[in-house]
Formats: structure tokens, C-alpha cells, sequence
């Protein structure tokens, strides 16, 4: 059982979901959206991610951090900017000692839909469904909520590998 | 009489320089370059930058943080990873409560050089000139020099302005 915090970062809004990783499977803690004063310069935005990433985890005390990899950036611009929120995200993480996993965007949407071009709608449609939520959540806390529904599950299954090994491990002996 | 700190952020080696701007002009504290370790992940790496550019501020004390402003990225990948890298450092400086200046490259070189063409040789022995110092400091130290001497000198320019306008002032009144 751990808390899991997931982050779809952005440069005008970033995602934030919080689940419970239970034996039962997964459930809903918490999830929102950081959005970004626009009129700040790119400082005092990169501040706002950090001081509000670092709230959420000192509110809700997470075990694990779940971020979206990039391997593959598009748009040199848009890559920069992304670059600074997942920079200022991260570090927030590692500054408040989380360790921090990274997933493909293909990973999560395969973990969490069960296919790996899945759309948006579709991954908040099955965000809201496994979770057992009442309305879908909006799209960057869908994301972020993914990530982590994605690191949930890579967790369980290495759970049962590691228990798969020590059970041949056992018969070895 | 202020303490500034340059850093010239990079997602492999990241330079530093610390410059005391006195009213005699720029004189020389502190410069290196922080490498990262590439065997490391990304978050760990970023926090290796968060971590050395927050020792260094606590170490020096300085009042402002000066760093390259990037308008336009070439390459989307290296855009990406120079954005984690920038998020970090820059994120250091908010934690650390100091005021960012960004200087786009242009604008550092002109100031440095007097061209805002220059070669990085160019801006690494002029760097060296202007803070007499016995040998040229390598091409990363000499970058994170150069932006605190161009936000110094800008600074200068900045006082010498309001000065003439308070004394305007004082005529008018």
C-alpha cells in the first residue's frame, strides 16, 4: 500500500492526482490543476510549480512520484517550455525526497485504456471509471491521474514477479 | 555593492560564476563548473544542479541571479533537456528567494565583447580582462561570468538612469 503522486506538467497548467495503491486496487485521494498566473515572468511561474507540487506532497505525504517521459520533443519551443515545468516539477520531487518514476505517454495510455494511442477522452473516461468517481475528472488531473493508475499497476506486477522469484527461490532451497 | 551569481545551465556541465559589482567596477569571487553525473537519471541529475546551485548561493550569499534568456530553440530535444536543466537552476534561485535577470545571448556577448556576434573565445578572454584574472576560465565558467557581468553592467546603466532622473527631478522641484 502507497500513496502515489502523478504530475502532467505544463507551462500554463500542470495536473496533479493523488491515489491510494491498495491490495483492493487503486482509489481516489485527490487530483486539481495548478494553473499558472500568465501575467508572472517565467520565474516566478517555474516558483508556482515548485511551491504548489511541494504543498500537495507535504499535504498528502506520497510515497512514489509518477511524471509522463519525454523522449521525443516536437516543437523545439514548446519542448523548452515543457522542459522548465517538468524541470521545476521534478526537482520539487526530489527535494522532498520522493523517488521518481517516468513513464512513455504510450505506457500510460496502454496501462490505463489498454491502448497506446488512446485519446484524451478516453483516457478520462477510464481514469473516472477505476477509480470510481462520479464525473470524469479534466483533462491535465486525468493525466496526472494515469500516470500514477500506470505506476499502480507496473508496481503490482513487479510485486508479483519479485514474489514469483522468491517462490522459486524457495523451491531451489 | 551587490554579490551576483551567472549560471550557465546545461544538461551535462552547468557553469557558475560569482561577481562582487563595486562601484570601481566588476571584481572577480568565484566561477567552476558543476558536471553531472551522466550515469544518473534525470531527476537525479536535476537535482544535482538544484543541490550545487543551492550550495553555492548559501556559500556566497549572493543578491541577484543572472542566466541566458533562449527566445528561440533550435532543436527540440536539446530544447527539451536545456528546459529541465533551466527549471532547475532557476527553481534554486526562487527557493533561495534570490531575483532572476534574464539576458538573451546577444544582449550578454554585446555587453561583454561589445559584439553581439562574438565567439565564445572572444567572450572567455574578455571575461578575463574585465576580472583580471591570470588565465581564461573555461567555456562554461566563462559564460555563467559573463551574464553577472552584463546583468552588472546593466544594473550600473540602471542606477546612472534613475540618478539622472531624481536629479531632473530635483531640478524641477
Amino acid at each position: 500500500m502507497a500513496l502515489i503522486l502523478g504530475i502532467d506538467p505544463g507551462s500554463r497548467k500542470t495536473g496533479f492526482g493523488v491515489i491510494q495503491h491498495t491490495v483492493g486496487g487503486p482509489e481516489y485521494v485527490a487530483s486539481g490543476t495548478i494553473r499558472l498566473d500568465t501575467a508572472l515572468d517565467l520565474p516566478d511561474r517555474l516558483k508556482q510549480i515548485f511551491d504548489h507540487v511541494s504543498d500537495i506532497i507535504q499535504r498528502h505525504n506520497p510515497q512514489e512520484f509518477a511524471i509522463e517521459q519525454i523522449f521525443m520533443a516536437r516543437n523545439a519551443n514548446s519542448a523548452l517550455k515543457l522542459g522548465h515545468a517538468r524541470g521545476a516539477a521534478i526537482v520539487a520531487a526530489g527535494v522532498n525526497e520522493l523517488p521518481v518514476y517516468e513513464y512513455e505517454a504510450r505506457k500510460v495510455k496502454q496501462s490505463v485504456v489498454g491502448k497506446g494511442s488512446a485519446t484524451k477522452q478516453q483516457v478520462q473516461h477510464m481514469v473516472r471509471i477505476l477509480l470510481n468517481l462520479p464525473a470524469s475528472p479534466a483533462e491535465d488531473a486525468a493525466d496526472a491521474l494515469a500516470v500514477a493508475l500506470c505506476h499502480a499497476n507496473t508496481q503490482q506486477h513487479l510485486i508479483k514477479m519479485a514474489g514469483a522469484r522468491r517462490y522459486r527461490r524457495g523451491r531451489i532451497v
